[in-house]
C-alpha cells in the first residue's frame, strides 16, 4: 500500500515514520528544506529535534506528486490550513481512496469537523480521523500508546487499523466519528484551563476538578452535536485530555500555563513554532455553545482570558464563586 | 452544632480543622500523645508535619467522650479499622445523628462500603460519605478544592453541605451513594496502576491510557453494583482518580511507582506511616469482579503484581499484548 502524508509537522512526520516500516510512505512538506532534510539526513530538526527518522521514509515538496501517488491519504496539517491544502490536492487524488485526518481542531468560520471538510472537498472518499492520547515525541521514542481510528465504515476502519498498528501503538476502532473528533478538538480548550491552573499554582485538587468539570462540559456540547456519551469518557476524550494535562510537551497546556503566570497571549504564541489548536478552537466552542443554548462556564471563561478581557487569576476567582449545588449542576 | 471526628490521621485532622472554624469540633485520636499535641501545640506532626492547626480545634483520646457529645459524627479512620472503632463507639452515640465516612475503601471480608457498615452498626442513623479529589495537605494550605457529600436523604445532604463548606472548599451533593463510594475506593487500584506506569517510565501516553481504561473498568464494576455511569465520570470517580495521579502526595500512586521501580511491596509498605487503601481494595475488587462475571484486566493484573506473582514490567507487557479491537472492548 502506498501512503501519502500531507504535512511534515511533528505528528504528521511521526505517523509517516510509523507507517513507512511496512508501507511505501511519502510525506509532503510545503518547505523544500524540510523535505530535503528528511530525504538526505533522515531528520526533521525543526519539528522533531534530536530524533532519527527511518531511512525508508521519503519526502517531497511537490503536493501533486504526493496526492497523485497515494492509495491512502493522511492529512497532517493543522485545522486552519486543512481545507486549503486539501483543495490544492483534490484534483490529483485518485478516486475512492480513504482520507485520514490527524488534526484536532474545528474550522474557524464554519465550525466544521475535519472529516466534514473531507466530505465537502472530496465527496465519495471515506473520511476517517486518527485521534487519541498521542504525544508524538513519546511514540517516536518507542514508548507504547493507544489510539483510535474513527470512521463510519467498518471495512475501512479495519484496513486503516492494519496500516497504522505497530508493535507499540495499539489502534482501536470507533464508529462514533462525531464524538471522537469533537473530543480531540474540544479537549484542547480544557487543556488550556488546566495549564492555567498549573501556572497559577492553585494545586492538584483544583486541576483535577477543572479537568473533570471541563470534560463534563465538552461531553455536554459533544452530545448536543450528536456524539455519544461513552466516547467522551474514552481514549479520544478523557484519555487525550489526561495525556495533555500530564505531559510537559503539550502545546495547549503550555499556553495555559504561561497565561497563568501572567504573560500575554501574543507573547506566548510568538515564541511557539507549532500550533496550539485550542486557542482557535475556544471561540468556535463558545459559538457552538450559543447555538445549542449551553452555559459552558469553563469554555466561556477561557475565551474571556484569551481575548484579554479578564486575567487568568480573575478567571479562577470567578469560577469559584458560582454556587455549589448538586454535582450535575454547573460548576 | 457539635461535631466529633473519630480518627486524627491526615484527612480526619484536616476535615476537623475546616469544620472547627464555625462549629465546636472534637477530634479523637487513639494515641494520647497526638491528642495532647493538638490541644497544647495545635499541631499533628506525625500526619501533617509543618502545618499549624486552628487553636479552636480540641482533641481527646477518650472515644466515649467524643461519641457521646457529637451532634454529627465524622469517621476519619481507614476502612480496615472502620467497623472496630464504630462498634466501640456505637453504644455512646446519641440517637438519630448523621454519620459521615471519610474512608475510601471496602471492608476486606464482606466487600461492604463504609456507609453499609454504618447502617449495620448504627441502624436508624443517616449515613453519608464525603469523597472527591481532596489532597489533605493542599486543603490545609488554603488551596481551593471541590468535593462531594453523598447521601440518600436530601435534607441531610444540605445540612452536611452547610457544615462542611468553607470559602475554598466547594461541597456538591450527590444522591448516588453507591457510585460515589465505589469510585472513591476503586480509583485507588487504578492509581496503583498509573503509579506503576510512572515508575516504569513508560510515558504519559500510556499513563493516560491506563487511567482511561482503568476508569472504564471501575465504572463497569460500579454499575454492576448499582452505581450510576455519570457518577464515575464526575468528581468522586474521574476527579479523584486524576488528582491522585497528578499528585506527588498520593499514597497509592506512590506504592505503584515504587513497585514500577522494581521494589517489593512489603519493603514499600514498611516505610509508610499512612494507609494505602488500594493495596487492600485490589483483592476485594477482584472478588467483586468474579461475583459479577467481569473481566477487569487492569484490576486483575495489579492484583497479580501485589501478590508477587508477576513483576510490574511483566504486567505492562501483558496488558499490551491483548488484541486491540473496537474501543468498547477489553484493553
Amino acid at each position: 500500500m502506498r501512503v501519502s502524508v500531507l504535512g511534515a509537522g511533528s505528528w504528521g512526520t511521526t505517523v509517516a515514520a510509523l507507517v513507512c516500516k511496512r508501507h511505501e510512505t511519502l510525506v509532503w512538506s510545503r518547505d523544500p528544506g524540510v523535505a530535503e532534510e528528511i530525504n538526505l539526513r533522515h531528520r526533521n530538526q525543526v519539528y522533531l529535534p534530536g530524533f532519527a527518522l527511518p531511512p525508508a521514509l521519503t519526502a517531497t515538496d511537490d503536493l501533486v506528486v504526493a496526492a497523485a501517488t497515494a492509495q491512502v491519504l493522511i492529512m497532517g496539517v493543522p485545522s486552519h490550513a486543512f481545507r486549503g491544502v486539501l483543495e490544492r490536492a483534490c484534483d490529483h487524488v485518485p478516486p475512492w481512496i480513504p482520507v485520514v485526518s490527524l488534526a484536532k481542531g474545528l474550522e474557524d468560520e464554519t465550525a466544521l469537523r475535519m472529516t466534514q471538510i473531507v466530505e465537502q472537498v472530496l465527496p465519495g472518499h471515506p473520511a476517517a480521523a486518527l485521534t487519541g492520547p498521542n504525544l508524538a515525541k513519546e511514540i517516536l521514542a518507542g514508548k507504547a500508546a493507544a489510539t483510535v481510528i474513527a470512521t463510519g465504515d467498518e471495512t475501512v476502519a479495519t484496513l486503516l487499523q492494519e496500516i497504522l498498528q505497530r508493535g507499540l501503538l495499539r489502534v482501536y476502532t470507533n464508529g462514533d466519528v462525531i464524538g471522537c473528533e469533537l473530543g480531540g478538538a474540544l479537549k484542547n480548550v480544557v487543556a488550556i484551563a488546566a495549564g492555567m491552573a498549573e501556572g497559577l499554582g492553585v494545586g492538584d485538587n483544583t486541576r483535577a476538578a477543572v479537568i473533570t468539570r471541563g470534560l463534563a462540559e465538552l461531553a455536554q456540547l459533544g452530545q448536543a452535536m450528536g456524539g455519544q456519551a461513552a466516547t467522551f469518557a474514552g481514549l479520544t476524550g478523557l484519555g487525550d485530555l489526561v495525556a495533555t494535562c500530564l505531559s510537559p510537551y503539550s502545546r495547549n497546556r503550555h499556553v495555559g500555563e504561561q497565561l497563568g503566570r501572567g504573560r500575554k497571549l501574543d507573547d506566548v504564541l510568538a515564541e511557539m513554532i507549532t500550533t496550539a489548536e485550542g486557542v482557535r478552537t475556544t471561540p468556535v466552542a463558545v459559538r457552538l455553545g450559543d447555538r445549542h443554548g449551553l452555559e459552558l462556564p469553563i469554555c466561556r471563561t477561557i475565551h474571556r482570558v484569551l481575548t484579554g478581557e479578564i486575567t487568568a487569576r480573575d478567571a479562577y476567582a470567578g469560577l469559584r464563586h458560582s454556587p455549589a449545588g448538586t454535582e450535575s449542576g454547573p460548576w
